[in-house]
């Protein structure tokens, strides 16, 4: 790879280890999912992120699944393979069923429909969308 | 404008009268907004958008609102203006809070700054997202 | 503005001179538009992007007019509004009715939907596509 | 797999099964490709995507052939490999060549091009363009 | 507004005072741009994106120049003129010259058409490139 | 494959021929890599690109380490697997440490999360930005 390796967890140490620790307690799992070994390569980037991540989808006025979900709809728009399979791991862990998930990715589909549509014909914002 | 202008309600007929009838009254609203009157110079699309759009936003497994901020989330992130005034406008409707939107947007800025990590740092799919 | 303003045809030489008077001459228009008096800021970047263009977009297996509007499809899902009012005013020199750009938007809003749901629902590529 | 399995033809019944004939019948194929198994997840996604899609690209004002040569081009903007070898498929059989292909992809890469040259350089709209 | 209002300085206090307070400090300016009293209405938002910010655009491995050339690159792949705007503004009291600039944005537009080229005819990633 | 096999070196003459040559010879390569065999079947399209990319690749005011640099960020933020190996492996020949890669990434991951704060939160240019 001309890229990263995975930094593997008995190779962590530092930073990194406090953090894979952190990782594993907080999400209740055994094993650092690839993304965190990888970018565990900048330990500065794997705390500043794992820092941000766990605070913006903690519980607040949306619930952490509702949360979820909206991250699942831009890694869709994304095309994020990665995204899409990790949060949709974590929010069927919280709850999603299949029933919501379709209707998520129907919302997802038409948003983009709807999205482009309005740049096709460049339709022009009403005057109370703008107060 | 070289595009299209919008079909003011008082030239509607035929199809497009219909739409705008229903829209007004499934919507409770009393003007018809630019993206039905401007999409309105293609009858067609006109009325396929709206009978998907009302049959995908509606109460199922997901709650309407949750469905809104999903469509917003993919606003966001394909930075379609109107999409995301008009979105939002529906949202607060539907009871999305300040504090909602704001949490909404913290989790639409960090997707999409992780999406880029996943790619810059080609993170490989575990193997147990895969099945 | 921070970034850079157009060339004024008055004030075109050498080599942006030479490819501005063949713009007008080719395209049979008076006034130079917006594009390129600004790219002409940098010299190198006008003339290869005016001979690229005028190169690709000649008759070939494909229609000038097709070419067009693959153009404007590229260009909505972008959101790039000068490029969509410019190749659309272009397209409709060359032929294209209100009835064609409609049903151009209507694919191009289509296309924008399937895709996602390719990458929502993670859909393997059947074997028979890759031969 | 986190996401969904394909539905096979053998397991398909009521909404799912009728939609799968008239594919087979319109596309005039014998076997359901991935896109629709996967999607048939949600019968009703199936439905519209399978009416909506049939509708806007029969021939109309364009030929089908140019409309699946802009679906094309929207699909390899979007970077949807799926997207682009299925619609590559459908249009070698409605009858694109070879050297239309390549035109149809130099179109698009040049597009893409200038569309970002047009926002670095944050070109002004000409007011002809704008009417 | 649909959304948010700038908050203005003399409204700023708590943690949002101490951001700006900073923000002029470290940035030598006497007042705050509309991005950051825009995002203030998230207090939390506000804080972890200066501190992100700071940070990582500091000097490091990367000159500060390099730093700010690739996130306008960023910037103009997105089509976000707000950023295009600020960022080149930045680069430029940084020591970028437009001569640098105009180089930037022919390297970001050969990019967005190379990429495209690299999609369109699904090349397939060399062995040597994957080690 | 639906698309297009790479040309083979011993398979290349006339224009191929020649570009293939002028490529080994500027790289310093001893075997063409799968992007130019692949665009080689549109001889011109091959011709061009490469004299493009050689001509605005070169030294300029930016050194060419700085303008690979923005190349793999327009590729991170497009998310093209084959052009973010191979331009990082470029890049790396001309002196880039796994430092300097890595604050790249930081980077490329920061700005498209600030590109959409900017997007979401509706942020209005200063005007001290527009001049």
């Amino acid at each position: 790879m001309t890229i990263f390796n995975p930094i593997e967890e008995s190779k962590a140490k530092g930073k990194v280890k406090k953090v894979f620790d952190n990782i594993k307690k907080e999400r209740q799992i055994k094993k650092i999912p690839n993304f965190w070994k990888t970018i565990a390569n900048d330990p500065d980037t794997l705390e500043r992120t794992w820092n941000s991540l766990k605070d913006i989808m903690k519980k607040g006025a949306l619930d952490p699944l509702v949360k979820e979900m909206i991250y699942i709809a831009v890694s869709m728009t994304n095309s994020c393979e990665y995204c899409i399979r990790s949060h949709t791991a974590a929010a069927k862990k919280k709850g999603m069923s299949d029933k919501m998930l379709k209707e998520l990715i129907a919302v997802v589909g038409m948003a983009n429909e709807t999205n482009r549509l309005v740049e096709s014909y460049q339709v022009e914002v009403d005057s109370f969308l703008k107060k």
